[in-house]
C-alpha cells in the first residue's frame, strides 16, 4: 500500500464538543499532543453540523459511509457529500491519504473511556488488544446489525472509535477531554510500535460482542410508555440477568429483563444505556456478551504490515 | 382577583424531555399526580421546539416574556408568538386563567432538585420558603441581571421554576422525573394549605442570591481557551474562595478564581456550572451569595390572598 498518515477525527457528530475542542487546541499548539512520531491529519468530521450545534443536518454522518451510497452517481444529501469529501481528501487513495482512522466520540451514556470496533478486521483487533493491554479499556464489538451500518471507520483499512462518557451533548468536560486524549495518545504509541515492528500484544482480548438492541416500551402513538430503570441508568458494562429491572413505567411498574431465545440463559452486558441520540434510532440500550478471545498472531501481523506504510511526522 | 388555576408547564425548552414525559403521563392518567385538590392546567411550553428536539426555534421562550415585546403590535417570531398565546390562554386574565405557574425545567448542571425564584415578589418567596421547609431544596434567587430577562414565571402573579439536574438534553431519566414530581407535588400541597389559610412558614429562608455570571476565557475568534476545571464540574451550590481552581486551559494551566471588588472577600457559591444551553449566552457558571433571610409575615399573607382564588379540582 502507498504511504499514508493517521486520520484523527472529532466532531463526526456536531453536538459532541469535546474532541473538536481538543483538535483545535492541538492545531493551535501541536506539542500538546504526543504524536509518537507519526504524521497526523486532524479533521473536524462534520463542520456544518458542528457550527449548527446539532448531531447532523440531514442524516447521521456516522451511518453515511455505505459503499453503495458512496459509489452512487447521485451526490446525495449534505452528510453523504461530506462522507464522500472525507474519502476524496483523506481516504487511503485520497489527496492526503490516511491508512488508519481514530474517530473520537462522546456519549451521554456512562461508557467511561472505551473503544468500539466494527466487525473483526485483524488490524482493528490488534490495535484494540494493544490498547486494552495499555489502558484496560472495555471494547464494544459491533457487528451483524443490518439496522446500523455505514460507520466512518469502516471506510479506512484500519480504524477504531474512541467513545467517552457520560457527558451531555453540547458540553465540554475537562475529564472527558483528558480521557479522549489518553486513548488517542495510547493508540498512536501502539501504531508507532507496530510501524517499528515492535507491537506488543496481550494473550487475550476481552470484547463485549453486540447481540442486539432494545427500544423503550412505547404507546401506540410512539411516545415512551416507560423509561430506563434507575437500577440500569449509568450501569454500562455491567451484566443483566433474567428478572433484573430494565424499565420503569410512569405508574411505577418495573419491567424486568427477559432474555430472548437467541441470548440464552447466560447474563448479557448492557452498553449505551440511555444515549440521547439513540432515542430516534429506537435504541434504549444495547446488549452484548462478554467474551475472552485468544489474540491471534495474524492480527498483529496485519497491523504491522499496515503500520509499516505510516508516514513519520516531519519536524 | 378572579378565580384561576395552577399552571404546570414542562418543555419550555424543547430539548428538556423529563417534564414533558411526566405531563403526558399525568394527562393519560390524572391519578398519577397528587394534585392536593387544586385545579391544574398541564401545558407543554414550546410544542414546536419539543417536536424538533431543540431548545427553541427562533429565541429562548424563557426569555420571551418581556412586557414591551408582549404588548408590541408586531407579532414577532415563533417564541414571541408562543409567549403571547400562553398568556392569552392561561394568563391571569386568559381564557382559562391561571394565578400561579410552576415551570418544570432540567439542566445539565448538577443542580440537584432546586428552585429558581425571579426577583422578590412576596408570594414567590412564601411559596419557596414553604417548599424549602418541606424538602430542603436550595433556592437560586435571580434578580438584577439586565442580560437575562423575560422569564415565563414573571408573567403570572406567582410562579417558580423547578430546576433538576444533572441530565443531558434529550434524555429522560427516571430519577430526574421523580425529583421533578416530588417538587411539584410539594408545591401543590403548599398552595392548597395557603388556600385553606393554613400556610406553614419556616423562621428563615436560605437563598443563593445572584451576583453575576462568568464566561469561559476565549480566544480572539470566540472559541473557548479553557474549560471548567474538574474541581468545579458538578460542584454546584458549593462555595468558591479566592485562589480556588476555576478553569483549565488545553495547556493544563489552572485559572484560579479572583473575586471582583463587588463580590468582596467572602466566598461565593456557584450555580449552573457548565450548563450546555448557556454556552451561547456566554455563561460558564453563575455566582451567588448564600444568605439567610427572616421570613416576613407579609410574604405568607400575599400567598394566602392569592391562593384563596385558586379553583378546586372538579371531581
Amino acid at each position: 500500500m502507498a504511504a499514508g498518515r493517521v486520520l484523527v477525527v472529532g466532531g463526526t457528530h456536531g453536538n459532541e464538543r469535546n474532541a473538536p475542542w481538543l483538535l483545535e487546541a492541538w492545531q493551535r499548539r501541536p506539542t500538546l499532543l504526543r504524536r509518537s512520531g507519526l504524521a497526523l491529519e486532524l479533521v473536524l468530521g462534520n463542520p456544518a453540523a458542528h457550527a449548527a450545534g446539532v448531531r447532523y443536518l440531514d442524516r447521521d454522518l456516522n451511518r453515511s459511509f455505505v459503499p453503495e451510497q458512496l459509489d452512487a452517481a447521485d451526490p446525495g444529501d449534505r452528510e453523504q457529500q461530506r462522507a464522500r469529501d472525507l474519502l476524496i481528501r483523506h481516504g487511503p487513495r485520497g489527496d492526503a491519504p490516511c491508512l488508519v482512522v481514530l474517530d473520537l466520540h462522546s456519549t451521554t451514556a456512562a461508557m467511561g473511556n472505551s473503544l468500539v470496533v466494527y466487525g473483526r478486521r485483524p488490524a482493528d483487533l490488534a490495535l484494540a488488544a494493544a490498547l486494552q493491554q495499555r489502558l484496560g479499556l472495555p471494547i464494544y464489538l459491533h457487528e451483524h446489525d443490518p439496522e446500523q451500518t455505514g460507520y466512518l471507520v469502516e471506510s479506512w483499512p484500519c480504524g477504531l472509535v474512541v467513545e467517552v462518557g457520560p457527558v451531555p451533548q453540547g458540553v465540554i468536560n475537562a475529564t472527558i477531554c483528558r480521557q479522549s486524549q489518553l486513548a488517542l495518545e495510547a493508540a498512536l504509541a501502539v501504531l508507532a510500535e507496530a510501524r517499528a515492528g515492535e507491537l506488543g500484544q496481550p494473550a487475550d482480548l476481552v470484547v463485549h460482542r453486540h447481540l442486539g438492541s432494545l427500544d423503550l416500551p412505547r404507546h401506540g402513538d410512539g411516545s415512551p410508555a416507560a423509561v430506563v430503570h434507575p437500577e440500569r441508568q449509568h450501569r454500562d458494562w455491567r451484566p443483566i440477568a433474567a428478572g433484573d429491572p430494565l424499565f420503569l413505567t410512569a405508574e411505577g411498574t418495573t419491567i424486568a429483563f427477559h432474555p430472548t431465545a437467541d441470548q440464552g440463559p447466560q447474563p448479557v452486558w448492557a452498553v449505551f444505556i440511555n444515549e440521547a441520540a439513540y432515542g430516534e434510532k429506537g435504541i434504549a440500550l444495547s446488549f452484548t456478551r462478554r467474551e475472552s478471545w485468544p489474540v491471534r498472531p495474524q492480527w498483529g501481523q496485519a497491523l504491522v504490515d499496515l503500520a509499516r506504510d505510516l508516514e513519520e511526522e516531519s519536524l
